[in-house]
């Protein structure tokens, strides 16, 4: 049987991420990267939380008012501001806009579901 | 023609989010809400921007030691904690898994330029 080495194993566990608990044999420089991705992950999560539900609450705003889901100028602003902000950040404003996107796109279902639900409340 | 309300315009003015500035006609709730989606867009890209810093110095860190661009199994840990990070922050858990594969495809395919350039180099 190999002996394992109790000073690595212990390396090892302080540089593992929070996704990577108990995981054993990552070297230890692409441990610590992970720490920094896990890190922001979760960052990025509860960002995402907060702005589903501010678009929500825009959701039921816009079937109050019977605005339409989708608002092509106002995206059209967006991705101009957010490839900006992307060159600016280092980040390829491509990928911005792909994001973007991306989030858009689920954010518009939302709405119709919302848009949905007025309309059918409305028939009753 | 008719007379502008001055007190309705600035107050428009002052709740115009980054993304729309100089935008008249929004309601004011919308308005409103806008601001905030415009704020967290702004942190979300610069986030993701310092997430990709991470994941290109992986990229290097993985050619270097010619470890494969994808680890499936570091992914399923991925997904399954930020399916619960989504759940407790009241995020949709499959919007969470999607928005997920949606930077590892990304991330991969830096990678795997990453690992081009190295067997490239490696071949001179």
């Amino acid at each position: 049987m190999i002996e394992e080495d109790p000073v690595a194993e212990r390396e090892e566990a302080r540089v593992a991420g929070p996704a990577d608990q108990g995981v054993t044999g990552v070297p230890v420089e692409l441990a610590r990267a992970r720490v920094t991705i896990d890190n922001i992950d979760a960052a990025l999560i509860h960002i995402l939380a907060e702005r589903f539900r501010c678009t929500q609450r825009v959701g039921h705003i816009k079937a109050r008012l019977n605005l339409p889901p989708a608002d092509p100028a106002r995206e059209a602003r967006q991705v101009e501001r957010l490839r900006a902000l992307a060159v600016s950040s280092g980040l390829d404003p491509d990928f911005a806009e792909k994001f973007l996107g991306f989030m858009v796109r689920e954010v518009i279902r939302h709405h119709e579901d919302i848009k949905a639900e007025y309309d059918g409340g409305a028939s009753l």
